[in-house]
């Protein structure tokens, strides 16, 4: 079932009218999907698994490269072409569309290109003028599963948090620590804001590691003593 | 001297073109504006001064709210309003912008409206239709002031830092108990992709002190060993 946007893909989870939802969390270039973290706010589902997936992107177009003024894309792949963008069409103006695939529908005219996929190259005739274009050639986006269950332990788990600290000397070195001493590995961490007070942040982090982990189960309870608000978002098979 | 974008107040400054840049690097509501932390990988400038703006947002059209199709705005601002867009505006597309005021100039249609100042509502002659549309009533954007020196130590300054830890656990509560074990308060830590390795991260702080400050500069010298890169990006009066 496709949706229009993150939220969507939230809610139709939310009222199961799907059994599982999929959304993008990260990509390796352009960073954290923040649209994504800060639905996990607002939201009782759990993370259940991931899935990575290659990403690459391509200038399509009916003009040539010297013509085009205007390239459509979603903003995520505008980003991973940032670098190649500035240095082919820096007077090209970026238009955001809501997926590369809708970027590719809109454009017509030899003055528009649109950053998106190969298949939307075929589906929309529509020549690739460039391809590859992504800055890292490594360039993978991470994806959540998100549904009303988590997975169970396998003993090769990942387990993402959220959690806010108080803001004094040390805070949130203490609510890592709880981790750290266990030898529990971060994968990853990232800070928005809590958009509750001026310049204070939630903290998203990945772990290696399940809740019914005995380790884990006392590092969380710690962590809950620690912060202000602790939320369990849900644990996978890695 | 306006710039297009944020890597050109970089490469102006850079240039010494101009004696600084302002670069904006925070949202109270929408986060980090990653291009200006991605930039600072890339520069020799240092941070010696930092403002904080209020920001209101307004939708700006001739027509009315119920025929609005399309929205312009620069992606900060579509960010910020975000809560307001899916609630009133649910069905109509957001083109980014290279800047709110440009937004303003290209709408002229009734279905189309744009997310502007009040002074761009006067100078591009476009009605208010709706006042202050930010999620968060506080909306405060951080810039920073770049240049070719760091400020001289205050006694109440700021300082931001860049490093890179290895991949193991507790690498990173390591490097910020250096800091934390001498009672330096951390106002900010934000992780970006280091777009070296797949999934190797660089993590920003903003801390309380000053490198001149005997506290900061053993913390500092403590973090060079724990850490494989660390660059101070410039100190400033808070």
């Amino acid at each position: 079932v496709p949706c229009r946007t993150i939220a969507d893909v939230f809610l139709e989870a939310e009222r199961q009218s799907v059994d599982y939802g999929v959304v993008p969390v990260e990509n390796s270039t352009a960073g954290a999907v923040i649209n994504t973290l800060d639905q996990f706010l607002e939201t009782d589902l759990l993370v259940c698994a991931e899935i990575e997936l290659p990403v690459s992107h391509n200038l399509l177009s009916k003009g040539k490269l010297a013509e085009i003024t205007r390239v459509n894309s979603h903003p995520q792949a505008l980003a991973q072409c940032r670098r190649w963008l500035a240095e082919h069409l820096p007077r090209a103006s970026q238009v955001e569309t809501p997926s590369t695939a809708a970027a590719a529908q809109m454009t017509r005219d030899p003055d528009t290109a649109a950053i998106a996929t190969e298949s939307a190259s075929v589906l929309y005739d529509l020549p690739i003028l460039v391809p590859h274009i992504e800055d890292v050639s490594t360039n993978v986006t991470r994806f959540l599963v998100i549904g009303p269950h988590q997975s169970g332990r396998t003993g090769r788990d990942r387990t993402a948090l959220v959690f806010t600290v108080d803001d004094r000397a040390g805070a949130l070195c203490a609510a890592l620590s709880t981790l750290a001493k266990r030898g529990i590995n971060l994968s990853r961490i990232e800070s928005r804001p809590s958009r509750r007070r001026l310049w204070e942040y939630v903290f998203f982090v990945d772990l290696d590691g399940h809740p019914d982990d005995s380790d884990v189960a006392v590092a969380l309870d710690e962590l809950r003593q620690t912060c202000s608000f602790v939320r369990v978002l849900g644990s996978w098979p890695r």
